[in-house]
């Protein structure tokens, strides 16, 4: 939920508290990705924002891996 | 040195070994802006490549405020 096809590729803003929580999160999901060898592209915007925008570069569009990482990252933001 | 101007904003990407790499950059960057109190815009892609963005939302543009951090994150990165 909250997650936007953009192209190939799901995309969604998480909004924190501040930028130390959103660098924890970003640390969280970095954490993660490696874990499940996907890596999503992150970025940390206007001080308090983490856009997380996930593909299956390897597939050239968007696999099961993106979803069952998007679901984790529900999981860890929740 | 390898900072770009874009608008009024000062740029640069950081190619790293990795994923991992990648990260604790950011979280060095992090832990740097919160101590200065100075938030760049960071973007985590293509794996290992790491994006800042650096201007002074409250001036408008940029200020002394980037080039030092810049100056400091050239630091982190050498």
């Amino acid at each position: 939920p909250g997650w936007e096809r953009q192209g190939d590729k799901i995309v969604k803003t998480f909004k924190h508290k501040n930028f130390r929580r959103a660098l924890a999160f970003v640390v969280e999901i970095g954490v993660l990705a490696e874990k499940v060898n996907h890596h999503p592209d992150i970025s940390i915007h206007g001080w308090n924002q983490v856009t997380l925008s996930l593909t299956t570069h390897s597939a050239g569009g968007l696999t099961d891996k993106d979803f069952q990482l998007a679901r984790r990252i529900e999981e860890l933001s929740g």
